[in-house]
């Protein structure tokens, strides 16, 4: 890869859409964040990007062929192998996409497209906590729970581009439901939408229904947590040992250097990470964790960002 | 790699050892079974081993220079990197015994050593029921439950040749003790022991200790599995249901080709395989489980053969 290489890498959420221009040492070079059209459906929130896009290359005062490829984060489940999307819930109208085919006829440059797990993961990796390890597992704690698995240095896409569903594997077998329709899984604990709904429950039952009244967000869980609120403590307790559970089986089954801990859950700090790794200190062979670092990711925003960029340099390299 | 090539290809055991000379096609052109000298340490075992494999280049015929290395099976952990091994369970005195050196200067030729799991992974991966596929993952149920998982195309060791250890994934949190110290682990309950344990431990309720006086063998289960024993179908569908469990998480995880269940457990056929597969059905993406085959092994005692063979002529092509 040249030095004076750029590329263009979009973090595409729900919520905010995150574009930026990034040189292929991983300098943000141009940045523009806005809120996502998505509700207009599929054809308005394409223009969105598209136009977004363009904003960013002018923005950049770059000349165009200075911007050699376009690397996208975007919500799975999709196939990185062709660039297609499939159904995300939370963006209606994305059924089948071809949306790799469909930004190299715009832009005539190469383009691919990684599931935003994966971004993260790749992002932390290449620019983030992750530096110099070969292997490299990242799990990110969100509203719901992905992944990003990456070994000898690649990032796994499995068969069909579904490695990493770290929080679909169960953990506790006959656990509370998923949004899945699957019982015990790490998602339906560890999210922030797990950890918000068994409060709320814990609440409704111990406040006979009055707190339940008002809708509770994980802004409300950090608040009790950072006040030690007793009602909740058991709770946050209860999502470390299960992440440890699910920590644990990756060290013995892929023994990586490091796993990563991303996205807004692990604000909840010591609370949630101190009984994490006594599960992991109990559950994972010594020689597997002698190796192993666990850690929590740094780049915060940008680590999705720069997830995307490092995707299409790679393509670009290969 | 020269079509001509031959390697010696070892497979041991705590009871038996089995040695060959293979060619790089993976036609066994000499082989020796004995039972393993291991009762008096590790020097006597070694005596043997090394008198073993001189006794298999003189039967096979072939001029010495035709033989290029040695690959071994041998139980771990072991560290397939440095060839030293750790204190194998079953095998008194091999406390950091740096086996790959020691057969190299008795030799003179190169050496690898691979735990007993993964040689077993590489056999079916390489001649076995994973031809063709570019990810596997096998799970080896004997006495214990061991793992090799095959990504593209290669064995993945993870940071300290201790990956694969999916018989020590918590699969039931507050489960049944296992022999590693932990709870729930996959191997408490879908190894030969952990079905032979659980069915003691009914029929010496059920039955008033009359039957527990009897050593039970896992001989017996298969037997009363043919039966169509009423005590002991319960446990069989629990086992499936388990091994279900870890293979979904397996697929959603890594997004294999193909999981190939391996060794004797296997034998039991569809009452185990049966409920393992609805519970794959119930609890891995539809996405994961489109290419994904579930397969039982099919090259027996051979297959931990063929992969330590496979092991060292991927040596000696790197």
């Amino acid at each position: 890869m040249e030095h004076n290489t750029y590329v263009m890498a979009a973090d595409v959420g729900g919520t905010n859409t995150r574009i930026a221009v990034v040189s292929s040492q991983g300098e943000i070079h141009t940045l523009i964040k806005r809120d996502t059209h998505c509700k207009g459906g599929k054809d308005e929130m394409l223009s969105f990007l598209i136009s977004l896009f363009k904003e960013t290359i002018k923005k950049s005062q770059l000349p165009r062929e200075k911007i050699s490829g376009l690397g996208i984060g975007f919500p799975g489940p999709l196939d990185a192998q062709t660039g297609v999307i499939f159904n995300p819930p939370n963006l209606p109208g994305w059924n089948n996409i071809p949306l790799r085919n469909i930004l190299e006829n715009e832009f005539g440059s190469p383009v691919v497209i990684e599931n935003d797990a994966n971004a993260a993961a790749l992002g932390e990796w290449w620019k983030g906590v992750g530096v110099g390890t070969k292997s490299f597992v990242c799990i990110t704690l969100g509203t719901g729970v992905g992944g990003g698995i990456i070994l000898g240095g690649k990032l796994w896409h499995g068969a069909s581009s579904m490695a990493g569903e770290i929080g679909h594997t169960t953990i506790v077998p006959n656990g509370i439901p998923c949004t899945c329709g699957n019982r015990g899984c790490l998602e339906a604990y560890a999210s922030a939408r797990g950890i918000t709904d068994r409060t709320r429950r814990i609440l409704s039952e111990t406040e006979k229904n009055r707190e339940a009244e008002t809708p509770l967000t994980f802004k409300d869980i950090s608040h009790m947590v950072s006040q030690g609120d007793d009602r909740i403590l058991p709770i946050i307790q209860e999502t470390g040992v299960i992440l440890g559970i699910a920590v644990a089986n990756l060290a013995n089954l892929l023994n990586p250097e490091m796993i990563a801990l991303f996205g807004g859950v692990t604000s909840l700090g010591e609370r949630l990470l101190s009984p994490m790794k006594e599960e992991v200190e109990k559950r994972a062979f010594q020689k597997a964790r002698e190796p192993l670092r666990i850690e929590v990711a740094k780049l915060g925003d940008n680590g999705g960002l720069l997830g995307a960029a490092k995707s299409i340099l790679v393509h670009l390299d290969a």
